[in-house]
Parts: structure tokens; C-alpha cells; sequence
């Protein structure tokens, strides 16, 4: 270990230097990081902080940047990478190291933001439309969104959306064939069950659709036995029933196969994860949900569209909002409410280093070195199950399962065991044909003759259409032309990087290098999750110490790692909670409270969970109307199941009556669900097991500096009290992980970004942790002093004081001067910042969250921003500036703008450097973008050329 | 090893693809690249290649990017890293991972180019500047230059300048102090002998000044032995005798020490390693040179001036240039002609990252722990030698060093045997308390007692003044600060991730992620250069495998790595011939024959190696005239020592009559040196060595891929024929390396970058060699062709052919228009490129050289860009545009002077968009600059805050 003096990462962390809390805390009125603790948060749930914080003690002490990446090497020294060829959803491959050094390593694209402003988000927005075509072009669908959390959870979207889709069916049955990988099949169950869906599971080949309605079949090509069967004729067949049809496809083998979606098929999920995705022990990738257009708007997740900004360039943007949790809460279209756009982005960027050539090439490689698998085994006697297959082999060797596994161990190479008598090999891009004669060997078959034997895939599947031909999949094939299209993509965004992202509510802090270092280690970037555990010690200890972490820290008995997202952490929560009721014969409780303040997923969530959402009112003041609660609680009395609550709530105050409510809620029987989503206001301060809820989600993404990449991957755990750790997640592969079903593909979920966690909060320490949470509470409630004569602070909460974070009320201005928050948004663009979040939680209102990571020079330069910003404001208002041409509606300014005639009565001066060169200029990409425009002419992949031509 | 198909790096390395280079190759008017080879290349030199090319098969077949990095593993798995308390120059040091990932993997800081065109490197002289600040004041000098090579090369710098500074002394006599680094006093003598200073050896501290007269004194403090004296009393006594002073010092140590500057020292040098630069078992590190102001314009290297742009707006640039090689040849300073930019780049953000407070703490600490461990060998009766000291404890072990060494060994840490008697024991940033337990233990002393006891330095030397008081070094402080100021820095700075850089001679290819992978593995980064040999066997390895290939490549027959720039390597072959003629008796040749058209570090080398320069005439066609050259051979005769000669020429054509030269040369009795700098020209087609030469330098920065760094680090390794084999560089610390003094501090020069190299040769192969070498000539000729018609190519070889670059004639537009090269170089910024090097080899000129790493559309549109710049032309020659008011003499433009008033004849999109849309734009981050004004008003340190209001 090295000595203390270097184990100061805390204050590389936290922003703001002595002299600069000193003077925050003199603005906010308190002596000390340790009054304003004691001013901010209500005595009845503050833990005892005069030592190390009450239940931290678990936590070591403060660990070097140095000591923290040798302990993450001596844990990765643990594990043992083997050549997997397990398959089953996960395969090893080679990932371009142009694509890891300038996007996975490169900030500009890891410290993103979800593009909700897209005018400084054209880059990742533009990668994330080459994703989307990529997944149309090559399932012959018609619409892609922009990527889903896992394989499993699309296969799952996939089902909900077939049932919507399908209105004509009143049957509550889906017939899901036996051949699916078995965690796609278990998420399936998990999320089928509170929906009240039943599950037929059928072997479509051998025996065809079963009797009986049904609103859906989902299928796998190729299956998880490895065999390709012609979902055309199921296809055509289900749709006779009046079906809808789903399949599950492998995009590799895509390029040599007919395309679901020329077959007919209604979606086609799966992940994207061998383009170029580690494995990772599990996660994250990317996966992928197409729909033909007939079901676009009832399509979950996020989709990228082309629309035109206010020069009438074209522009991308997020389209088709209003299907979304955040609009439609407990009627939105799933309630999902992140992606895994950074991995979408490398898998996109894979495909256009590839090209469509590339990928056919790596496919019929693969699929060689099955098929000439096959043939050494059919050779030396062995059974091959099935005659047409692209990677996967299935083996039939009676009784000898282990000791073939035992042997191929031997030679290095992990297989899959199905049962006793046999066994599956996949190949993947990484597989050589020494890998090949190894497996034979383990099989007791004699080294493959090496003849070129093509694919064991049927000629009349063979793909005839083309795909992938758009410019954006064929102009970037050399490392220089991608290197610099990757470059020329993040300069048009404006990430963490270049500025403070002050979101509301997401909590855009430090993505520390050393925090970000391990990520990309083979040791565990390398890892099948499906290995045998002797290979997998250093990260299950890694995944161990982080769950006991997280318990102290919140005050919970148990944690689970697996929720790939907060919403599935919301999904876990409930899920546990209804499991609780149900298991002690509280069958009827289904009522789920949510205040009104609530984020629309948390709806969202509670409907996917079997509850109905009963809605809580505010008081004038912001908190939850206690007479409300309580006339609703007597409304419902044995129908109660939960409340869902917000802590600090989403108006970013402590609420002094939580404990109160959760008394109140528990009283009648219900359980309390307190939405970590505000962590980053609690950590080291109050416990949240401890002050009255039974389960929370986390979100290491925002709290615990897994960075947000761009709109994913998130990581969402949740912790327990006791009373709840029976009913955490489970999964097939891990017998005993948790008692209920899975709600991720993989059993610890995003497993290789958990060292992030890991080392942030090794680095920081009980007290590091805790100083961060009260400078980014010091630092919020600075930026509400200072700004609240200029935008009113809307709510606050002990001693006048806001939590994390502050909503400042643009409704009077807007009402009295015409500029809106959009505006306001927009025009922060043009003085470098990113806008804050708009509209949420209350329509009109802008809401700040510096977080602890931005340090004073930073937080005066965005409110003298906004000082700014009002003062145009207020020229708007007195008439110097219409309504209709100001630099507030005019923005954001591009530089194309300022070359042509200037016709507005504010300089091109006032437009682009508002405050002179005090801070560096980002230029806005494109102008004010027409959203509208995009929804009504949708187009979700990559436009032609000519549309550029300008 | 993965199969061939994903063995194709050559194709991502390349630029062209095939329809790409038969368009090409359409132009050019060949049918093929074999074609090209037979047409271009006199049939004298060319090499077979119809199969593999001559003399290239112990080149291994092309290897994947994965199988590459999994090869480089194997080798790092051969190093032992132990933890180093070596020192002697070389130190341990904590990189912080925020600068590791930001600086170092980031290509927007390695792949730039030197600042020569400073209104698009900003960035990086912002960075130096801050660089040339911390050095001066740290040592307490007036000015330091943007740094040297190494401790060595600086120290030897420092000899030759207080040589020149020192007009009134007429001694030859140099005295150094015993107490130097071996490494140093050994690069002294090298360096000394030839200019025929006479070094006398001396122990200042014990016996004093010796007797007679001597211009200079060199000292260090710390000493070698770690002793610490007080340099005060030696530089007053020295100046009395009429000598100047270079006082070498270890800039960590003066955070605690009077620094020499204010001692009276006149000039200062050192190493910046320990500024969290890894060892890297020798290098790349920054050197550091300091003056007092007495010596501006006689100090050598790269220097960095405040200046103002055309708007009055402070912009920095490289400052009196007038004194460099490129310009004074022969006369010049030092034939130093390029610095390590990238390592000064990281020495300095780490001491704004960790500001005077951090700097100091860590040498508290540093010193600290030195101070326990030699209290705790006194406590022990073991004798420690000096009573004053910082890091370094030298100890005396009668006749135990050995076994004391095997001790320390076996707890896993290196020490340094000075002899059999005495040992020598470094601390540094890396120490823990745990490390001097262990190293009291090998000494058989207990663990100290851990009382703090304060430093082992002498009060009477404490430092009293401040030092990185600008806020360069205080606002950086925290991650987030240190990661968006250096983006802002490489937003101004336009290097090879945005744009081709078509720099003649220069030859800025792709330098691949996977090239750059190994070299910041600790296996690799964390070795320290004299490590027991046992610990070191994979980089020497590779180190032996790189100077076989390059031997092959090259067709020499022994091949040295230590030279670690083009300009050291030229100094070693320059040297090997001097010693060669010496060794035969032939002590009157020292005349060396440069061709007019010469690099002017060629001129510079040849007079410090101790030779006169001969120029040679060039004929019209800017070939050598060799009626001259025989001439010239005729007039000398026996005194003929060599001829240095760049193949192809620095015209960019493969000169016909190369055999002829090289024999009448090799007639006359003298030596062949052909200058390596157009090696890309060559690889896989001709080989120096085979075609007339007896030493080469190659760079491996331009032709083999190590990037350019913004300025350095540059690797000039040197081949030679059998009978220079005996002359090449040697080191104190490697036994039997050469039979020559060292060129450069480490026995391998920049062996940390050596992989980059190594996994470029690895990559390619040698048709890849081949294919990229045919490649570049393609595309030359490709531009040559295009842009003849508008600005006439200067010089043409066999069949109209240029070699690897073209030079464009601009002598008579600007004779026309008076539009000039600069207004030419500096249009091109606007247009998103960067500048064609300017005025060399022939004033007036731009010579482009694309590289084959540049694809068919970049080649386009800077084609395209030059055109529409002639068309500009044009307009200014036909009178549209005033001479001194048009596009072209107002480049580059900026964002800024956009939104003022605009009083120009042509619009603001022609200034800033003048081809529209079609590329991405990137803003020069200033106007032209004013280089006079620089010159003649010099600041070479931050300018305080108030010079950037406006």
C-alpha cells in the first residue's frame, strides 16, 4: 500500500477545494459540512456521522488510486480466462482495438448523456441510427429501435408487444417453442406471470403450434440446441390462428440466412453482443427489438428518427416520445426507461468497420469451423443431434458429458454441458481451427481433415437480400477513416467532458479513469457467464463485496446485483414485494401508491408487476398530501400492497414526514418501496433500510459513478430487508441465487461494470462518501441561493434548505414573457452548458443537480449563465426583442448560422458568445430541432446521402 | 493464432481500398503497384519482389491486431517488474490514471504533429508553456525551453552552450564534477571529444576547483551518490575564475531545495521523468534545459513564446527560431530537432495536478522515507556515507553489496551496487514505509521506528521561494478540471484524428490503437533501464527482434535503438564513420559533403561530430550535380570523410544516379551516409544498405509508425555496414552493448515505444511493408498529377515520377499574386486541413507527402481544397481581391471575427466555409500570428491572467 498523502481521491472527486466550500457554505448560511447535515435532513433519519457513519464501519478505509488498481488486478488475477465455447447467448469476440480505444476508453463518448437535447447530441444520435439500420438491414425488418438491456428482456418486450399488437386475440396464452436459450425462456415466466399471460411451451418443429388460442409464438433461429429450422412455415401457420409471431435471431448468422422478417415474422429480438461486446461475464450488451412498421408506435424502448432542425437541415433526434414511461406512466408501452447505448454504439460501429463483406466473412468462418466440427465427429463415430446448424454443435455422447467437459478443460476450452449424455460446442469469432481439433480430441475424434467443407446450413435458407449498403457501412473500413469518424461524432456532443451536465435527477458526476481502468481487463471482460465457477473467483468476491457495500450503505439486509437498469431494479422491487404478499396468502393486495410527483416508471413498473397504481396528491408545498395517503390507504385498506416513494423526493427535498409514511403504509399491511433514484442525497448521511423502507433500487449509474455512456448501460441493484431476500431475482445457470425468477438475461446482470462500483467506493471510503454527498447537497443548495432571485426555487424543505438538487419554476416567466423552458434549454447550449432536466417533475420547471464533482469556477460559470439568460429574458419581456426572435427562441446558434444574412434585432455577437470568451465554444451541431416534423414523417435509419446535400 | 481472415491489418492500415487505388493507379497512368515499383524506382536499387522482397523473409507472415497483442503479451510476461530503488536518474513514479487516459491513449494528443503551424496548436503550446513555466520555476531560471531529449543529451546541451555563451574564455577545458550520473558524465564525453573540448574530471565538493583555466563547470544536485551540497560556494568560485556553470538537479527536490538559479547557476538541466512519466526501462522522458535570459538565444531545442494574432488576441508559438538547425545548418545552436513533446506534456499537467502543495508533499515523503531508512541503517551501525541527502542513501557494506542486493531481491525490490562496498538506495513516489522496513531488513537492520523524522536535508539550503503560482497549477486540481482542461487544450489542435497531415518528409501515417496498447503495460512502462538483466528478458526480446527486422529492411548488417531521435541518430553514424577513419589511421578526414537541398540537422550533426560541410550543388532538376560532387571529391581528397545523403532526396525523387554517388564517394575513400528520413519510400522495394550506404538513421516516428506526440518522442535508431558494426553506441551500464560512447542517457534510447514498431512490422509483414511503401508512392504521384496543373510540381524522377511527396512550385504564383506560401498554409486550416510543410527543401514551396494511410476521399478533398485555394488565387490575381485583404492573407479565419463588423471584400462563408458543408469543421483557435512581434517582445512562461481579457 502507499502511503496516505496519495489516498486523496476524494478531493480529486469531490470539486470544490477548501476556499471554494467555504464559500459555498457562507452563501448557504451554515458553518460546516456537518450544520448543514443537521440543517438539511430530518433529525429522525440522519444516522449518527461523528464517527465513521452508522453500519460504514464494514467499508475499508480510503485506498489510493495505485492500491485500488493493484487490489483490481490481484482480483482479476483470480479469475481464469478460458476459451468459451459455451454459447448460449454469449460469444467470444475480437473487438476491434480502434473501436475500445476511441469509444469504451474515450470519455467524450462514455461520459454522455441520454441525447434528450438533441441539438449536442448528433454524434451518438447518428451512431445509434447506424445501429438501427444495422438491426433492420440484417432481420429484414422495418423499424429497429435503438437497443434493448439484454437478449432475454427483448424477448420479453417481444411478448408484451405481440399481446398489444394483437387485439383481435383475447386469449391470454403465448406458445414459446422449447428451443430458447433457457434464461430467454425464464426472464419470459418471470414477466409473463403478474400480466397474467400463460406460457405454452411447445416443440414447434416436432410437433407444430398446439390446440387453442393464442396471441402469440415466440421462436429462436438459429435454436439454443444450436439447429435452424424454417420459421417460415410456423410463421405462416400461427398467423392463420390469428397469432402474432416474434423471433429470437442471431444477427451473425443473419448474413447467411433468410431474415425473420422475409419470412414474415411481426418482431425479431436477440442481442447484439458478439459484434464486438466482451462478454463480460453477462453484461452489458446491447440487445435489439424490430418490429415491421404496422407496430412502430407500440414499440418500446428508445428510437432515433431523422427530423429537420430550423434551418431545415436534417437532424436526428429521439422519436416518438409519447409511448414512453416518462409520458404515458402507467400506460406507457413498457417501462423501460435507459438503453445500452454505448454498446450500441460499439456494436454499430463494429458492423461498419466490417461491412456487410466482413461480417458474411466472419459468419462463414464460424459457421466452417461447426460444420467441420460436425464432420470430425460424424467421422469418428460420434452423434451429431441435428443436420442444419450455423455455430452450435449439439453432441450426443451417452453418459460422458463431464468427462468430455473435463477434457476440453484441459485443453483449455470451456463447452457447454445440456445434461448427462450431452454436450453443445459454439464457435465465434475468436475460434481457430486448433480450438476445433482440441474440442475433437476432448471428444475422443481424431484432428479434422482441414478440407474447406462450407457451413452445415441449408440451401434454402441461404440469404439472397442485401443489406448494409448505406454509406455509413462501407465508408469507415480502414482504422484512419474510423478513428476519425469517431472523432468527428463526439466533438457534435457536448459530454461530461467538455462541461457540467446539472440533470436533475441523474446525477451526472466524475467517471473517474481508474474507476473506468478494469473494465477492459480480459481477466474480466473475457469471461463467459456461464463459466465454471472455479474460473470466476475474483469477480464473484467482487460482486460479494460490493453487495455487502451497498447493504451497509443502505441500510438493507440483501442485495442483487442483477437488474440491468433502475427500471428493472423497480420491476425486481415490486415483483419481490408481490411475491411477499402472495407467499403469505395475501393474495388480494395489488394496489400500488405512487405520490404524483413520481417518475412515470415507477407506474410504469408497478403495472408490469400485476399492481394498479392508485395516485397520491402533493401538497401546495411539494410533499406528499398525508391526508391523501391516509384516505387512500383507508380506501384501499387490505387491497394495499406497496407505496412507491421517492427519497429525497423527486422535488429534491427531504420530506420531514417519511418516516410517518412508511409508518402509515406499513400499518396497513403494505410494503414501501423507497426509490433510490435520490441515493446520491443519502449516502453516509441516512439509510433508507434503516429510516422505513423494505426494498430500493439503486442506481450505480448515477449515485455510483458508472457513467451513463451516452443513455446506458445503467445498473440498477436493489436491496432488501430481510423479510423480502427470499423473493430476489434468481437464474437458471446459478442454482440458489435468489429465490424467484430472473429479470436479466444474466445472473449478475452487468457484471463487467461492477468494478466501477467496486473502485469508487474503495477510493472513497465512509467519510469520502460522505463528504461527497453534502458538498453535492452544499452545491445545490448554493446554485438555489444564488439563482432564486433570478428563477424561483420552487420547493424546499427543512430550514428552507433543498436536497441534492433544486427546481427552478419558469412558469411565471414563461407566462409573463413568452420564453419557455425550452428556450431556456436550448440557449444554455449556446453558453457551453447542457441543459438541465426540463419538465420533470413539474411541466414548466427546470431542475438542477450539480453533484459534488463540480468544483466553484464551474457552478459560478453556470449561474452567471443563467443569470445571463434571465437578463435576455427580461429584454424579451420589455419588448426590445420580440416573442419570436430573440436569442432565446433562436437557439441554439450554429456557426453555419451566422454566415448569411443576419436579420434579428440581436447581434450575431449576443447569439454565439454570449459572456465573450470566458468559456470555451462548443458549437451546437444543428439549429432548434422540429420534433413534430420527425414523428409525423417517420424515419428511423440511416437517410440517404442526398438528404445531406445542402 | 485466430485464421487469416481476420489477419488483414495491412487493409486497415492502408488508406486506398481497391477501387480506391485503381482509380489512383488510373490517374498515375500504371497499371498495378508492380508496375509503379518498376516505373518510379531506378532498376539499380530495386530489389526483387516477386516474391517475398528480397532479404525480407525473416520478416514473420502478417499477424492479426489480436494475435499481435496476445504475442506482445507473452513477451511482457517475460519482464519482472520489481519495484525499483535504483535511481540514478531513473524513479518510480504514480502516473494519474486521469493524464494515462487523456494524454497518453488519447490520439488527439499523440498523433499531432509539431506545432509549426501554431494558429492549430494551441493546445500543445499552451501545454509546453506551462511546461517551460514549472521548469524555470523550479530551478529558479529565467527561461526553459520546451525540453530535451534526456538528463544526458540536456547536460551535453548545457556544455556546448556555456561553450558558446562563454566568448571570453579561449580554454577548451570543461570541468565536471565526479558526482554525475554515469550516464551523464559518459553522453558528456561522447559529445565532448569531437568539438574538442577537453573534459577534466573533478571532486568539487573535496578537493575544489582544479587548477587553470576552463570555460564551464558541470555539477549536479543531488549528486549520483545522493549527497547534497551546497552548489552556492562552487558557482561563486567558478564565475571568479571566469567559467559559467550547469548545475544538473532533480526538479523534485528543489520543491524542498534553494533551486540553482537563485545560486547564481547559469544554466540548469534534468530529467522531468519522475513527473509521473514511468521509466519505461529508459525512456521516452522529457529533458529540461534552463537559462538565465543572458542566454535566450543561445539556448538550443524548441522554445515557446507569447505572441499576438492578427485580431491583438495573446496566441502562443514556437519562439526564435532562427537559432535552429532547420534554418542555421552548420551554424546552427544544436542539431536538435524535434524535443519529447508528449512526456513534457504529461511532466507538466502533473505538476498542475498536483500544484505546489502536491509537489512538495510528495517530496517530503519521498525524502522522508529516505531520511527513515538511513537513521534506521545508522540505529543498526551500518554506515551511511552522507550526512545530507534527499532520496538517495548511499551506504557502505564492506564487501556485502552483493549479498545486500540478492536481500533486497528476494523481498522483491531492486537496489543499486555501486561496488562491491557500497550500495546505493533510491525513494521516490512509489515508496511505502513497508519498502524501507524491507530494504533495513536485506541490510540486516530491524524495521525503523515510524516517528517522523523531517528530511536528511540541510536547513541552510531549505527553499524560500514560491513556485507554480500561476493558476495553471491551481485550477486543475480535481479529475473533472484536469479532463475537461485538457480536452479544451486538444480541441484547439488539429492532428491526424480529424485530418490527413501532409507533411512532406514528415510522414504522418496511422498510428493504430493496437500499436499503442503495450506500451503503457507496467510489464513494459514500469522497468527501470538498469534492472538486473534477469528481469528484463522479454523487452530485450524485442528489442533484438526489432533490430533484426530493421536490419533486414534496411539491408545493413547491425542496427543500434539507442539514438532516440532522427538528429542522435545522425550525430552515432556520423560518429561511427569519424571513428572508423580514426581507428585506420585516416585522422584528416573530417570533410563531410551535404547536398544543397539537405536536411539542415544533416549540416548540424556533421559539425558536432567533429566535420567540416562541403555543400554540393544541385542540379536544375534538383538532382545532385555531379560534376560538383566530383569536384568537390577531387578538391578534398584525403581529407574526405563522408557524404550524407537523402534517399530518396528531399526533393521527393529517387535520384538516378545514387549508385554513382555512393561509388565515387566509397572511390575517394570516404563514407556513405544516407540519410533515412524518406525510408517510406523504400521498405519492402530498395534497401540503403545494399545500394551504396554504410549507415543509415531511420525514423521510426515517421516510417514505422511511433507517433509524433505533438513534437516527440522522435526514435532514430541507426544501421550500419559490418565494418561500422565495432563503432556503434555503447552504455556505462550494459557491458559490451557498443564499442562507442553513448548517444542518448539509456542503453536502448525510447525502449518503452519500441513496441509500437515492433507490432507495426508484426502487422504487416513484408508484402504488407511492401503494399503500404507502393501505396504512399501511388498517392503521391496521385496528388502530383491532380494538382500540377495549379501549382506546378517542382521535381520529378524517372518516367515524370516523384517519389513518397511532391513538391508544388508556389514561387511563381506568388510572383504573380503575391499570394504566398504562409497565406497558402494557413488558407488550408480554414478548410479543415493541415499545412503541407512549408518552404523546405526550397523556399517558396509546400511538399506533400499523403502517406499510404490516407483513403481515396481525403486524398479528394484536399485536392479539391487546393484547387478551390487556386481558384482564391486567381480572384486576388485578377484584382477581385486586394492583395492584402482576401481569404487567403486573412487565414486562418476564426469563430470569433465572425461576429463583428465585416469589412472584407469576400463574405464570412467564404472565410470560414469556403466548400461548404462537406467537411467537418474545426475551428483554429486564433488568427494569423504575429511571429516579429514574438521574437522581439520574448515570453516564455504563462502570461498572467489579465493578457486574456478583451
Amino acid at each position: 500500500m502507499t502511503d496516505a498523502v496519495t489516498s486523496n481521491f476524494a478531493d480529486r472527486h469531490i470539486g470544490p477545494d477548501t476556499a471554494g466550500l467555504s464559500r459555498i457554505l457562507d452563501v448557504v448560511g451554515v458553518d460546516s459540512l456537518d450544520a448543514l447535515a443537521a440543517a438539511a435532513l430530518p433529525a429522525a433519519i440522519l444516522d449518527d456521522t461523528s464517527g465513521t457513519p452508522t453500519g460504514l464501519d464494514v467499508l475499508d478505509p480510503p485506498a489510493s488510486e495505485h492500491d485500488v488498481l493493484a487490489e483490481l488486478k490481484a482480483l482479476a488475477a483470480r479469475n481464469v480466462v478460458r476459451t468459451s465455447m459455451i454459447g448460449q447467448g454469449y460469444y467470444d469476440t475480437l473487438t476491434p482495438p480502434v473501436l475500445l480505444r476511441n469509444i469504451i476508453e474515450n470519455p467524450a463518448w462514455y461520459t454522455a448523456y441520454t441525447p434528450y437535447q438533441p441539438e449536442i447530441s448528433q454524434g451518438r444520435l447518428e451512431a445509434l441510427l447506424n445501429f438501427q439500420t444495422m438491426v433492420a438491414d440484417l432481420t429484414g425488418m422495418e423499424i429497429a429501435n435503438s437497443s434493448m438491456l439484454d437478449e432475454a428482456t427483448a424477448a420479453a418486450e417481444a411478448m408484451t408487444l405481440l399481446r398489444r399488437a394483437n387485439r383481435k386475440s383475447k386469449s391470454p396464452r403465448l406458445v414459446v417453442d422449447v428451443d430458447l436459450f433457457a434464461q430467454t425462456a425464464a426472464v419470459l415466466a418471470t414477466r409473463a406471470e403478474p400480466l397474467g399471460i400463460e406460457i405454452v411451451t411447445a416443440d414447434l418443429l416436432g410437433e407444430g403450434l398446439p390446440e387453442g388460442d393464442f396471441f402469440g409464438v415466440i421462436l429462436q433461429v438459429p435454436g439454443a440446441s444450436g439447429r435452424v429450422v424454417d420459421a417460415a412455415p410456423i410463421i405462416a401457420a400461427a398467423h392463420e390462428r390469428g397469432a402474432l409471431v416474434a423471433v429470437g435471431a442471431d444477427l451473425l448468422a443473419l448474413t447467411l440466412l433468410t431474415p425473420p422478417g422475409e419470412q414474415g415474422a411481426d418482431a425479431c429480438f436477440g442481442t447484439t453482443q458478439r459484434f464486438g461486446v466482451p462478454m463480460g461475464f453477462g453484461g452489458p450488451h446491447a440487445g435489439y427489438l424490430a418490429v415491421g412498421s404496422a407496430h412502430t408506435r407500440t414499440l418500446p424502448g428508445r428510437l432515433v428518427g431523422v427530423s429537420v432542425d430550423a434551418d431545415g437541415n436534417p437532424a436526428y433526434r429521439l422519436a416518438l416520445q409519447t409511448r414512453e414511461q416518462h409520458i404515458r406512466r402507467e400506460k406507457a408501452t413498457s417501462n423501460i426507461c435507459t438503453a445500452q447505448v454505448l454498446l450500441a454504439v460499439l456494436a454499430a460501429m463494429y458492423a461498419s468497420y466490417h461491412g456487410a463483406e466482413g461480417l458474411t466473412a466472419i459468419a462463414r468462418r464460424v459457421a466452417g469451423h461447426a460444420r467441420r466440427l460436425a464432420d470430425g465427429l460424424r467421422a469418428a463415430g460420434v452423434e451429431v443431434v441435428h443436420e442444419d446448424f450455423f455455430d452450435t454443435v449439439l453432441v450426443r455422447v451417452p453418459g460422458r458429458a463431464d468427462a468430455v467437459l473435463a477434457a476440453a478443460l484441459e485443453a483449455g476450452i470451456n463447452l457447454f454441458r445440456v445434461d448427462d449424455d450431452h454436450v453443445s460446442v459454439s464457435c465465434d469469432e475468436a475460434t481457430t481451427a486448433a480450438h476445433v481439433d482440441a474440442v475433437l480430441a476432448a471428444f475422443g475424434a481424431s484432428a479434422a481433415e482441414t478440407v474447406e467443407t462450407g457451413t452445415a446450413l441449408p440451401a434454402s435458407l441461404a440469404r439472397t437480400s442485401a443489406f448494409l449498403q448505406h454509406e455509413a457501412f462501407t465508408r469507415y473500413r480502414t482504422e484512419t477513416a474510423m478513428m476519425r469518424y469517431l472523432r468527428r461524432l463526439s466533438d457534435k456532443d457536448l459530454a461530461l467532458d467538455r462541461t457540467m451536465i446539472p440533470l436533475g435527477s441523474c446525477t451526472m458526476k466524475l467517471n473517474a479513469a481508474t474507476e473506468m481502468e478494469a473494465i477492459t481487463w480480459p481477466e474480466f471482460a473475457g469471461l463467459h457467464p456461464f463459466a465454471p465457477v472455479e474460473q470466476t473467483e475474483g469477480i464473484r468476491q467482487l460482486i460479494a463485496d460490493l453487495e455487502g457495500w451497498l447493504a451497509a450503505v443502505t441500510g438493507y439486509d440483501a442485495v442483487s446485483l442483477q437488474p440491468n437498469a433502475g427500471s428493472q431494479g423497480e420491476y425486481a422491487g415490486l415483483l419481490a414485494i408481490r411475491h411477499y404478499h402472495l407467499d403469505r396468502g395475501d393474495t388480494d393486495r395489488d394496489i400500488c401508491l405512487i405520490p404524483s410527483s413520481a417518475h412515470g416508471t415507477n407506474a410504469a413498473s408497478a403495472v408490469m408487476a400485476g399492481m394498479r397504481v392508485e395516485v397520491v396528491a402533493c401538497r401546495e408545498n411539494g410533499d406528499v398530501d398525508l391526508d391523501d395517503l391516509r384516505a387512500k390507504i383507508a380506501d384501499h385498506g387490505p387491497r394495499l400492497a406497496a407505496i412507491m416513494i421517492t427519497y429525497p423526493s423527486t422535488h429534491g427535498v427531504y420530506e420531514h414526514d417519511i418516516a410517518e409514511i412508511c409508518g402509515a403504509v406499513h400499518d396497513a399491511g403494505g410494503q414501501v418501496y423507497i426509490d433510490g433514484a435520490n441515493l446520491n442525497a443519502l449516502v453516509g448521511l441516512a439509510r433508507p433500510g434503516k429510516f422505513g423502507g423494505d426494498v430500493s433500487h439503486l442506481n450505480l449509474h448515477k449515485t455510483f459513478c458508472i457513467p451513463h455512456g451516452g443513455g446506458g448501460p445503467g445498473v440498477g441493484p436493489i436491496g432488501v430487508r430481510s423479510h423480502l431476500a427470499p423473493y430476489l431475482p434468481g437464474h437458471p445457470a446459478v442454482p440458489g441465487l435468489g429465490g424467484a425468477g430472473p429479470v436479466s438475461a444474466a445472473p449478475y446482470g452487468s457484471a463487467s461494470i461492477l468494478p466501477i462500483t467496486w473502485a469508487y467506493i474503495k477510493l472513497m471510503g465512509a467519510q469520502g462518501l460522505r463528504r461527497a454527498t453534502l458538498t453535492a447537497i452544499a452545491s445545490a443548495n448554493y446554485i438555489a441561493r444564488r439563482l432564486d432571485e433570478y428563477f424561483p426555487v420552487l420547493y424546499t424543505g427543512e430550514n428552507g434548505m433543498v436536497a441534492h438538487e433544486c427546481i427552478l419554476d419558469l412558469r411565471p416567466i414563461t407566462k409573463a414573457t413568452g420564453v419557455t423552458v425550452d428556450d431556456v434549454a436550448k440557449r444554455l447550449a449556446d453558453y457551453g452548458f447542457h441543459a438541465p432536466t426540463m419538465s420533470f417533475p413539474v411541466a414548466g420547471t427546470l431542475m438542477v443537480e450539480p453533484t459534488e464533482s463540480e468544483d466553484l469556477d464551474e457552478l459560478d460559470a453556470f449561474i452567471d449563465a443563467m443569470i445571463s439568460i434571465r437578463g435576455e429574458i427580461d429584454r424579451v419581456g420589455a419588448g426590445e426583442w420580440p416573442v419570436d426572435d430573440n436569442p432565446l427562441r433562436g437557439a441554439p446558434h450554429t456557426a453555419e448560422c451566422l454566415v448569411g444574412e443576419w436579420n434579428h434585432p440581436y447581434s450575431r455577437e449576443i447569439a454565439v458568445f454570449p459572456m465573450g470568451k470566458r468559456r470555451a465554444k462548443v458549437w451546437p451541431a444543428v439549429r432548434r430541432i422540429d420534433g413534430a416534423h420527425g414523428d409525423r414523417n417517420l424515419v428511423c435509419s440511416c437517410p440517404p446521402l442526398e438528404a445531406y446535400s445542402n
